[in-house]
């Protein structure tokens, strides 16, 4: 079960540089590739004549050649060529899928093509701002559904005890931290502020703090499955009016869960480093810092996932910390019911 | 769904010099093996006391001796031993295949053993011809149905893309071949006749043409599993009246296709070159050649069946080029009909 | 399908002095561990909260602590602690199991908890002697059902088949050997004598004997997947009038056979050195000779489980040498019936 009638993140836009790229979305097999006037497209990734994955072929000039029997499909998937005949028969075509390419991201739409606008698809301005903004991203693919990993991202008390020997710290500074949540049409936003606190190991690396210091974290949730994350860092004090424009550590991140399979997702995340831009260094240990702890999400996370798979969720008691979550949870339940009846996210 | 009132490679004769071979064939699990007088013999790979396989057991004077308590079984799956008792019953047997030594292989019969008449046979007699016809031979476990890698045969014009980089050479030059066809009792026969055309970069490190080269290649189909291939090149003009008995470069494979369950088949193949007989080197090249490109048919075969399995035949369409292949189809959906009926192939 | 109201080997008690261990038991995930006290404990495998496995959390002052978000449970399973709450729900619980220690095993109880009487757990008074018996274990995972490595063990006829080049030694022999089987009310006590019988060639690595030897071998089955094994040798004529207390060679083994699923278990063993309990390399040899012949044991019986998966056990021939082993799944078949109605083994 899927919300369909949605924009995903589908790849980075450089993973279709070397060629087409095969990629299971929402259970669909699909295939992501560039033509010959660089235009990004997506279809299904099976030929339409005996059934050969399209992906084990090549962009030629008229758009993607089947590596079976050099069948020729454009990027609305019509077969416009078939070698040996000169009649293409009607039927001849195989299912496309919108696609946007923007801010670095390949945008697909698994639904009802008529709903698909471009318009509502979610905005990742910093990724185009590499002076000010310069960012890493990579994929995690994961065996457990989507959903798992946005509550995992809802519930940040899981910072201390997942991530205690990485970027965590002390777990009683996140279960403290104060929540400030505005629920939005299709989620939610949230701070968590934890002022006065002690300095985790990795913010001490990254700046010479030399006490404590007020840290917040902004985090939005956009349904189906993208977050966009804020965290920000000053002297203790600097935030006892809000959040500033700017703070001596500041970064934001980028969560992307596209459903492969009702039980598997891919992880699409980018870290901009936003406080020491022209360093590249820093840009890079931002980066790996981020990729050593979503391993610790993943394992634990996939762990969840073959015990519900196993067992149920049945039983299961949700406890005060669960608050976003389950806000996030009934948003996205509205949203599969609506989805359900035919309508867009 | 098998055809199983047909005979089928289940083996290379050589495959059981070093003792007993597990091999599923049409769904069931099979120990091939030969026996202390050298007869070759096929049983089901269970023995009927307590279920222990009987491949992992071994040969002994009076037959195959279990590995777990030591019962033995004849050639005919009759159990002529049982360690610590004197009376064998008479339900102590396992059950035996029809099993024919010839050309190299071990044939099987999968099917009612009252049909099984080895006259049926397909005949390879060049395999026994090692000075004119000197061959070697493998077999490549495949994860597609043996009616997949039949049908791909019965379409060469995936030459040009599937072995663009190896054995295909020009595209064009296979979908503008002239095919001449033949109807048979259990498939067809087809000429390809490629005349005046470039020869592929494998055909001229194989002889040194000097021009254009007249091309024909020669494939029977006969149902179940097996095809049987001659292809041969010569000077431009040379085939203006039809095929010579020899020329310049001109070597034979077999195709034997045998299903193991009803998504994976076994491959066995061989080549035997005709044209430089004297030269083990030749004899070898043309093996790593064709080797080399049939592992590419196994990956493109390979993702067609993960396709079909997941998505079905359903819509897909039928081209010119696929006539051969639907003829073969025709032919084995008959054989197939007959087969529910108790008939032999 | 297994008897549940009944005591299993989960663990060797020093598999958990590193932290949890998760263990798959009569199909259930359950988790292992010693809290802050030493006291061992089982638990299901997955926290009450969202679902994360609790192997993958740490020991902590309170109990086990889950490696998600933190809250933490008693060796009774009872919650006492969720972090960012005061108040803990009754219902914040998850089951655990009755877990004994004794003679170096965790025994535990998958049944009813009302039913477990730690009096009824197989005594191995051996493992605590580490003067006379100095003994060594481990636990082999097995690809097959429980009690098809019971029947394993209790028709020995298989030694000269599956251990041929081990310690086997002459077919003939095992085949042989006279049986004296004593019924139990959980199953059977039976000695194996080879009287006047040519010693096998680890027998002679181990005691210098000149000539033949009698040999003895006494096997106890305890429903329902405990083996308690003597096996004894001396000069051939010392056992004439049974057993005496002690023989130049013997050695004692224990084996357990705990069901994981349906197809497959954990299979405990030890062996212990009563020979020439002062010398070290003895213990290791003696143990590192049976590891090599039970991984011969291993591959047979996958190899069955695979057959009998597939093709059942209709049709099987039970044949002579099979008595003890059949009395003990008559043995297995009343208590699993016993079972089924709520009694305990």
């Amino acid at each position: 079960m899927f919300i369909r009638n949605a924009w995903y993140v589908a790849a980075w836009a450089d993973e279709i540089e070397a060629g087409p790229l095969a990629r299971r979305i929402c259970g669909e097999p699909v295939v992501l590739y560039r033509d010959a006037t660089d235009k990004a497209a997506a279809l299904i990734d099976m030929c339409c004549h005996r059934g050969a994955p399209l992906h084990m072929g090549r962009v030629v000039e008229e758009g993607l050649e089947c590596g079976y029997h050099g069948l020729i499909f454009d990027t609305d998937g019509v077969c416009v060529r078939i070698p040996g005949q000169d009649r293409i028969p009607e039927r001849a075509r195989v299912r496309s899928f919108p696609l946007v390419e923007q801010d670095g991201f390949l945008w697909i739409w698994m639904g009802d093509p008529a709903l698909a606008d471009p318009a509502t698809i979610v905005s990742c301005p910093w990724h185009n701002d590499t002076i000010n903004w310069p960012h890493k991203h990579t994929m995690y693919p994961i065996k457990a559904a989507a959903m798992l990993m946005v509550d995992n991202l809802m519930d940040l008390t899981h910072l201390g005890y997942v991530h205690g020997s990485t970027i965590g710290g002390n777990p009683m500074t996140h279960v403290a931290a104060k929540m400030e949540t505005v629920r939005t049409n299709l989620g939610l936003k949230f701070t968590r502020w934890m002022l006065n606190s002690v300095p985790p190991p990795t913010y001490l690396r990254a700046v010479p703090f030399e006490g404590r210091i007020d840290r917040a974290q902004v985090f939005e949730f956009i349904a189906p499955g993208s977050i966009l994350q804020l965290s920000a860092a000053d002297e203790a004090g600097t935030y006892a009016n809000g959040l500033p424009e700017n703070s001596k550590l500041q970064f934001r991140l980028f969560h992307g869960l596209t459903p492969e399979t009702d039980t598997s997702c891919h992880y699409f995340w980018s870290t901009a480093n936003g406080f020491r831009a022209d360093d590249p260094v820093t840009t890079e240990q931002l980066f790996s810092e981020i990729a050593a702890a979503f391993l610790e999400d993943k394992s634990v996370v996939e762990g969840q996932q073959a015990r519900l798979t196993e067992l149920g969720e049945n039983g299961l008691v949700d406890i005060t910390t669960d608050a976003a979550r389950l806000h996030m949870r009934r948003t996205v339940d509205r949203l599969m019911d609506e989805d359900s009846r035919g309508l867009a996210a």
